[in-house]
């Protein structure tokens, strides 16, 4: 998206990038109860000459390294292979790791005491973070200004695309600093809202509340005439990161997490029922089977 | 290499394709003293179609599994995802990371014991391991049977460039135990014997013995018309790792190493004097500038 969406001379969006790339490895680390120590970048190129263009990488250094810092980690070091004829010349293969501490040993979240009566506290993405993309390209693809087909706040598509994801390391940080009795906590990324029974147990998760989705989605759902089935089942639809917790402590959340920047909403309740995933104000429910990630 | 050399409905090499992944990755761990615990997989694809050819995934799932247990470290999860785009249709960009641990904490090797007069020991490598394949490829192409060109010692050209990557644990860990005042080891990956001078401080490498190279550098000698100096320089050239200890502790290592089935030269020694890596059979010398790589 970044390289179709670039403007000769223009920004070059690998800050960005980055950003998403270091949060999709930290926010999956953190909802264990861990804190990212390291990150260890590995950037595959098909051609060493994509390194060349001295903004692109420039960006991308400076967005990891910011990234990193924001995570509270060490940029470790990595890789940079150079695979000729698996990834395409002018793209980039951006992955990496992270090692984290869980310190003391009583943060460590694993799901064990998600309880009927738990709140779900939703936080808000910032658009479509990194999944869905496969689509979302599609459609700029088949509108005739692409990229740059306005949305109706005002944005461009491909600017509200590379949004860069959130990072909820320093809300996280701040729930366990508080001692809130965390039960679960769950990244919104692919297969959408399907991902909030991502527990191994049986529980029925009932949302009484939807945010309203970023413009991004209303677009993706209009261009694709998907259902709102498939939009919540396969994007975060305004919402990226769950925090499940005795009821009581929802409005603490709510609460830290403004002080952290992000807005957040006491959005369901966990209840006793064979594994399932209820939004009320959108008359869908997505049953167990329908997600198929290892426990 | 693999793809071009799987004949139909015959071995994938995929399984060996694994160990040499894990090989990148846990050999450079345990430069530092340390054992791999965990291993982790980056198994990204350009298209899902890929993983539907049974034999191949198995392949690749059995080999990776495989190197873990002769790692002694737990596979321990991992993302695959689909780039499209990026990654090319039927290749697969493998990558992972791994975690160690250096327990007791006297095992942790950097390199500040290395002193004049240490020997270096070389430990066999299983062939072109993972580094220079772009050139070897590139040769294939150009000879009339491709990766099925006979090679001197009656391998196939396709044959002995596949051949896995040896793992190094089981004898550094051997080392290790006997309690070896280890000064230094390094991996002789990309800048072949440049390596051997990766350490930071300023040594004269001098090397008084090489082995024979395998059969396949011969033939990418000749085929491309290399110098020594850029075959040493570049290649592992039947060596793949090196161990740096006092002279008298040289002849264990060799020992040790055959029991863990790998053969071993006290080659050189470690001499003072401005960074350089000579090489006296072959009358070469690489100076300090001459290794690009991150102290």
């Amino acid at each position: 998206v970044a390289n179709a969406f670039r403007t000769k001379g223009g920004k070059s969006y690998y800050d960005q990038i980055a950003q998403d790339t270091v949060a999709m490895i930290v926010n999956d680390l953190i909802v264990v109860g861990a804190l990212p120590q390291v990150v260890n970048a590995y950037w595959a190129v098909g051609d060493s000459a994509w390194l060349s263009d001295e903004a692109r990488s420039s960006d991308l250094i400076k967005g990891w390294a910011a990234a990193c810092q924001e995570s509270g980690a060490a940029w470790g070091g990595g890789e940079t292979p150079t695979l000729v004829g698996t990834i395409a010349p002018d793209t980039i293969d951006l992955a990496g790791s992270a090692i984290g501490i869980i310190n003391p040993k009583e943060r460590l979240v694993l799901g064990d005491k998600l309880a009927a009566g738990d709140a779900i506290v939703l936080i808000e993405s910032s658009g479509i973070h990194a999944n869905g993309l496969t689509l979302a390209r599609k459609l700029a693809d088949q509108a005739p200004d692409g990229y740059h087909t306005k949305l109706a706040d005002g944005r461009s598509y491909g600017q509200a695309l590379l949004a860069p994801t959130h990072l909820y390391i320093k809300l996280v940080r701040s729930l366990m600093e508080a001692k809130l009795d965390l039960h679960y906590m769950v990244n919104i990324t692919g297969h959408g809202w399907r991902k909030l029974m991502r527990a191994n147990q049986d529980f029925k998760y009932v949302m009484n509340f939807v945010p309203k989705p970023q413009a991004e989605f209303d677009f993706i759902q209009k261009q694709s005439g998907s259902s709102d089935e498939d939009m919540y089942g396969n994007f975060n639809m305004g919402a990226g990161f769950a925090v499940y917790l005795p009821a009581n402590q929802a409005a603490q959340v709510v609460k830290l997490a403004k002080a952290a920047g992000l807005k957040a909403w006491d959005a369901g309740r966990v209840l006793s029922g064979p594994k399932q995933v209820v939004i009320e104000p959108k008359g869908l429910s997505f049953s167990g089977d329908s997600l198929g990630v290892r426990s």
